[in-house]
């Protein structure tokens, strides 16, 4: 087990400072050893029961993708015509996904019950075994950002549908469907935060104790 | 936006790599400050909406934490008692928890609902909130391995027991109960791996393509 320096703490402290989720894309691929390279890092995350149940699908299929910005598109509109007045003015606003520009799209499904890690801990807590593949997910977004590679988690869309459109196992459940590449500008404040949509709480002095 | 060198990646590699779920702890407590500068790193994680969802509780009370390790015996004695021959031999070997030892015990809550963030970005996908909190947890684990401190996700405990248990608002829901400290051992092979219940998958060489 290597010893990590201060350095190196202060640095990883930056890295969850400015991971962003990213909704503005170069459209020039990632050299196909470096998307490579993150997926097998994502198989690093932690699993219940060492399960790893995530499973990555790369999604390069015009037909296909076309048919996901569409869904991105009906969930949205729904999600704006439930608001109103100022609240749907600033949803309108935001850009809330890059899937037009975004070189390459990765939809993220979790086997629900895997033979792997033979059951042992998700008896009493099964949403566990999806929580592998959020963990999974969270490490790909970390190791990209460290690379200077940007990526967006979409999740306006319908589930159901999505899997649907990807041929997949219908008995895998859909987490996440990733867009990825190079940022077209530099990781400022959060897109929510700059346009008012949402600010981070104040930073919590105490912790409830029991 | 700092850029992060090849040094840093590797290192970060290494972290990943590295990360346990440490169930051996050491029983002297971390000075005060180190957690709670841990408990602050986790709310820089990703929240959908900018929702930050996720509710640290520490558990000090000694009658809790014995009501707590009480029902991970219960629930461990029902997941020995499901299985049968080699399969209940080797569960019983195995050490899934340090509760006894680890001097901070962390529940983790997630609020199901939360004003902040407005909503956005959970109409079709609810369960993203939950998740938000799942990569909390991960960017605390993260953060402490990087310190030398150890972290292990007890899930074989009954949530809704534990919930009353702690005493918390009964709308939250439990997503980890944390055992935290210095590990009594350096970190090798995972325990599930050295003890022979499951390996990693051999590499995926191939993704699923679409």
């Amino acid at each position: 087990m290597p010893e990590f320096s201060p350095v190196f703490r202060e640095q990883l402290h930056d890295l969850f400072r400015w991971r962003r989720d990213v909704r503005h894309f170069r459209r020039d691929p990632l050299p196909e050893p470096v998307l490579d390279g993150l997926l097998r890092t994502a198989c690093l995350a932690p699993s219940v029961g060492l399960s790893e149940p995530w499973r990555f699908v790369r999604v390069d299929d015009p037909h296909r993708r076309a048919a996901v910005r569409s869904d991105f598109a009906r969930c949205n509109a729904r999600a704006l015509s439930d608001r109103a007045g100022v609240d749907a003015q600033r949803y309108a606003r935001l850009k809330l996904a890059g899937l037009d520009d975004a070189p390459h799209h990765v939809a993220v499904l979790s086997h629900p019950e895997p033979a792997q890690g033979r059951g042992l801990g998700r008896g009493t807590m099964p949403q566990t075994t999806t929580w592998s593949t959020v963990m999974a997910i969270h490490t790909f977004w970390l190791a990209a950002t460290a690379a200077g590679i940007g990526v967006g988690w979409v999740s306006i869309i319908d589930p159901e549908r999505i899997k649907a459109m990807l041929d997949v196992d219908p008995a895998l459940e859909l987490v996440a469907y990733l867009c990825v590449g190079y940022p077209a500008r530099p990781a400022s404040t959060p897109e929510l935060e700059r346009r008012g949509w949402e600010r981070r709480a104040p930073e919590r002095r105490e912790w409830i104790r029991r």
